[in-house]
């Protein structure tokens, strides 16, 4: 089965669709969190705002505070303060965006150039420094020890996932449970914290907070393992994204270890040459795409995206149906179907 | 006047001895700074501990911690809550060396290779995150939503000052107020802070506060005021620095300012070539120290330092005599006078 019948959605696709509706039902909140974001992007120094703006306003998804707005909802939260710490989860993804282009010299992110092909490496690190410490401010302002600690245990774990995976990228012979240590903590850490802080903020006892935090992770580990898929099967032109960035960068993500696994020597030799030691020539990307066909190891992976997604659902039944959880189930259609 | 009459300390000088005394008086504290920042550097992942000790123990004066310890002294407090916050703010501090080698590609940091001539961009970068969450997660613990606010104001503005130094880092018709401010910021601030976090710790009148931030920011300024000085006066066989390297960089710092203003045209099309546009022959250095000295750019660098050192003495004057005020007094001298 080729990845485009089982993986990719099409436009006004259910996943797409749940999207929508997910982003509707938190529309204002979700307005003020926008609002909220220009305001504190706002310096005496000009790059700052242009910069982040590059990155914070054009258009992503939103996803990570959308999951606290949605969180905060399902617990029957009626304040504002997941406005704020919505905000502040934004600002550290961006924040972490910032930094990871530094290292991957990515030159494409959601199909404009990134950040560091227009301003180099210099300026990317330091308004991401800044974005890191204007989530804080937000999380003060909010003055919640209780969120500050979820937070800030994140930022240190996604830190942490980071490194690890600067030690892992280039070595073919890890494991499946390696690569899922590094995006448990570089991706779905944040995932979850976004969903707990909802929970915390709505004052639900630790059941559910816990429940919030188990279907924010593994919706987590779900969207990397569908990112890390989407890149051998992505549609340029529609995603802005290179099919083989991760290839042509070396990354080993686990459609490549699955292709690795099931592969013979001579196909072991040929990801060691490509991605250990980044020898790689002109027809190698096609090589890697007809291995990793052969292996199914696309389809591998959204098949474990869908597995993960599939705990993320369980994890909300222990709430009565709302509106909320149908749009919280429906996010995980669309992080595992989603194609933009 | 040559700079080593002035400014330059030798060993067994009043300065260095300053600072030996002052380490003294909080020598249990800052033993117990260093075994917690030990601890904390510890990660799953071997290459965070190996990377942050390389500049964290690799001997640094430790300066901003001990302001925090002696701050916190000279208000007569009898807790242990200066450890934690000492050593959020080294780790802030740290953070914020490693991001700035990415900027800098300086190539000599106290005497060994910075991080990112061993390690790549990548890697200082990410473990500098991850000192600046572990930084976080130590407020966090001593739980005081003031000392939170502070800290986090201040990394906010340091960031904010590195981003601005990229912008006024290459214009040689900046005024010596837009130079002040950009240190005010990149450096002040984070003396000011550890200062200030002392007398909060202790609970002490708002006045009181608000004289140590201010004892912090000016010798903040002091300090910084010597450095860019010492960039062109030290002996880098002591030091571990080429003479330089901000020349080398074309960074715009006050000696080089005050050259260009007093010079002549020649001198300034001279200044606009080397660091501007960054032509640099061979011959240009030593050119640049010729122009520094026959403008006494150095010594009157040196002499807005002892201004700035001046304040921050005054401004402890509200507080009685005793060994903490001596030390805090003495550690201007040494700020001032340091040649190592």
């Amino acid at each position: 089965m080729a990845p485009q019948q089982i993986g990719l959605a099409r436009p006004s696709d259910p996943g797409v669709d749940a999207y929508e509706h997910a982003r509707a039902l938190v529309a204002a909140d979700l307005e003020k969190v926008n609002r909220l974001i220009i305001a504190r992007l706002q310096s005496q120094v000009p790059l700052i705002p242009e910069l982040a703006r590059h990155l914070i306003a054009a258009g992503g998804k939103r996803i990570r505070p959308l999951l606290t707005l949605l969180a905060a909802r399902l617990c029957g939260y009626r304040g504002d303060r997941q406005i704020g710490l919505a905000a502040a989860v934004e600002f550290i993804h961006t924040a972490t965006l910032l930094h990871d282009d530094v290292v991957d010299e990515s030159e494409l992110r959601r199909g404009t150039p990134s950040a560091n092909a227009l301003w180099g490496n210099k300026a990317p690190v330091l308004v991401g420094d800044f974005l890191f410490s204007r989530a804080f401010q937000l999380m003060v302002e909010d003055g919640d020890l209780r969120v500050l600690e979820i937070l800030s245990q994140a930022s240190a774990v996604i830190a942490e996932g980071e490194v690890a995976q600067l030690v892992t990228a280039n070595d073919t012979g890890i494991e499946e449970e390696d690569y899922l240590r590094v995006i448990r903590a570089k991706t779905a850490a944040l995932f979850e914290a976004a969903c707990h802080i909802g929970a915390v903020v709505a004052g639900r006892s630790r059941r559910e907070e816990e429940a919030l935090a188990r279907y924010g992770l593994h919706l987590g580990i779900a969207f990397q393992l569908v990112d890390d898929a989407l890149d051998y099967a992505a549609d340029q032109a529609r995603l802005g994204k290179t099919v083989g960035d991760d290839f042509r960068d070396g990354k080993i993500t686990l459609p490549v270890l699955l292709a690795v696994a099931r592969g013979d020597e001579r196909e072991r030799a040929f990801w060691r040459r490509t991605l250990e030691e980044g020898e790689q020539r002109e027809e190698d990307l096609a090589t890697a795409l007809t291995l990793l066909e052969r292996h199914h190891a696309v389809r591998d992976t959204l098949a474990r995206a869908e597995a993960y997604g599939a705990i993320a659902r369980d994890a909300l039944a222990l709430f009565p149906p709302s509106p909320a959880r149908a749009a919280m189930l429906g996010l995980v259609d669309f992080c595992i179907h989603r194609a933009y």
